[in-house]
């Protein structure tokens, strides 16, 4: 039997192993602060490509492709690939995975993807079901925009809670073994939805999820805010971010002083302009794969806990009056 | 170290238990000749609703509530929940579970998940990382027709190679103790994609992976058609069905015997004027969940082959002139 720490979390009693990771950016992610960590920048929107959804889709084989190439591995020695997107029916994952012939299991997390690869990936490594496997997503601004919200080239407006869809992608291949970073703990969310209904609000939609998560994995664990040198959210921007630190505060848990957001890493949100911040399944993959797990290598980061989150509503559903149901997947990487 | 049977298969030492399952279905279901094994039927396209949408997720909320009810669980045993739809964003799913507070890993398989969250939560379970998980989908004939063709009330003219997606939704619960019959093996597919571009002969499209996945299965556990009392594919229809039956052919294998696909057993296709079949995530759960568990239950079924495919496409895709990437997912059931 596992080590299961209650019902959400599971302690790894065989950790996976981060093999490689690889990290892929846009014209925006190239121009931020964390330019220099990505594995591959693209200033051409469309990726060489005809439509932006084949570019998201060139985007996860980039991925894909890097990361197992760092690994010096071929695609037949990956047992299984963890993946999804937030396009309908996540065509940016399957029509990037056609040609790499590694069994599959498709996701549906919207944001909290990376969260959710990564759990599934590292539980069926650390149980033996799997000698090698990866974990990837990714997200594109123009296919967001024109699903979720208007034509791209209407030039809509934003309002100040609004944040900016990452055009990224990130893969991590996992092992049983090796030197690198570990997953030592997976907690899953549940879903928790306490009615925000404003769709451009998503920070305040996934912050009582984030929350959520992050009160259990620190339950569950016996560990705090204190045992990590970086707890880190997915793509709450900088209105969720502050919402989660006032909740911890009211149960005397002081947030301040080493909790940070993806979503306010990836861009200098003043200087380019990005309202609240980043968001999409890109965000916190490329700040997981090309910043965090450089910096665990450089041992700048020696534990983190990251938490992607993901807002599970559709444009129908919004249209039809409902609010946002939010979810997200929490995990202790450590060296 | 688990057994695993090459790379795509795992036979599971410790097998996973169905404790229970359910199915609900709505009008065309409740005429067909499988009727009697739905354990919820409703005439009323919308379940009370005020939307389709709304409707599909209410289908979840019966099936996951039913099958709850008849293992005499609360939800707060269960451990998982893994469950997509085909919506946008999957919202059937994510709609559905807000109010049930189970931990959630949310999937897209297309018409495959019942066959994805049936081998993750059997993974899982038999892995010790969960005591008890539910797998569970759905499909809505007119969520579906809207979404992905056209405006139901236009009354389009179907091709004789479409299929009907099937109002249904199922949910198995499975734990890693019991009588019930066990998933003794699992196999994960690879997508395959062969370029038929028809997305009205969903059939063609994924009867080259349903191929692929089960002469994988047949392959890793050493077992032939013979060696099932009835071989299932998805939802393939008349034929999808008789493509794979004429590829195993080919390979001198003689599925003619006992090969059946869910899509052919849901309607009585004739009377009921359903083209090649049925399909939807809904059919093929429904049809394990009603009809073949049940028989199972009753001894005429002592070990069957379950594959259910999916059509990894969306309308975006096909506008953009792409072929149908497909999928299928393997596991033995047995008494």
């Amino acid at each position: 039997m596992q080590n299961r720490l209650g019902r959400q979390t599971v302690a790894l009693e065989q950790p996976a192993v981060i093999l490689s990771h690889a990290a892929v950016g846009g014209k925006q992610e190239g121009e931020g602060p964390l330019a220099d960590c990505f594995d591959h920048l693209c200033a051409d929107s469309f990726f060489g490509e005809k439509t932006w959804e084949k570019a998201e889709s060139a985007m996860q084989k980039i991925a894909l492709s890097k990361a197992l190439e760092k690994a010096a591995l071929p695609p037949e020695d990956l047992d299984y690939v963890f993946a999804g997107d937030l396009l309908n029916q996540c065509i940016g994952t399957s029509f990037s995975l056609r040609d790499f012939g590694i069994p599959f299991y498709g996701l549906y997390g919207a944001c909290s993807t990376m969260g959710e690869s990564l759990a599934l990936a590292s539980l069926l490594v650390s149980g033996g079901f799997a000698r090698k496997a990866a974990a990837m997503t990714s997200s594109h601004f123009c296919t967001a925009e024109r699903q979720y919200r208007m034509p791209v080239p209407y030039g809509n407006q934003r309002t100040p809670t609004a944040q900016w869809t990452a055009t990224a992608s990130g893969c991590v291949i996992l092992g049983a073994e090796g030197d690198g970073p570990k997953i030592t703990a997976v907690t899953c969310g549940k879903i928790v939805d306490k009615g925000i209904c404003d769709a451009n609000n998503m920070g305040a939609a996934m912050a009582p999820a984030a929350y959520d998560t992050l009160a259990a994995h620190f339950r569950a664990t016996g560990t705090g805010p204190q045992d990590y040198d970086l707890v880190l959210t997915g793509d709450l921007g900088v209105l969720g971010h502050q919402i989660v630190t006032e909740f911890f505060q009211q149960d005397g848990v002081d947030m301040s002083k080493n909790y940070q957001d993806c979503g306010m890493l990836l861009y200098d949100i003043q200087k380019q302009d990005m309202h609240a911040g980043a968001s999409g399944c890109g965000c916190s993959a490329s700040v997981l794969c090309g910043y965090l797990l450089r910096q665990m290598e450089a041992n700048h980061l020696r534990k983190i806990l990251f938490a992607p989150t993901g807002a599970l509503l559709s444009p129908t559903s919004s249209f039809q009056g409902e609010s946002i149901p939010s979810i997200c997947h929490a995990l202790t990487i450590e060296k």
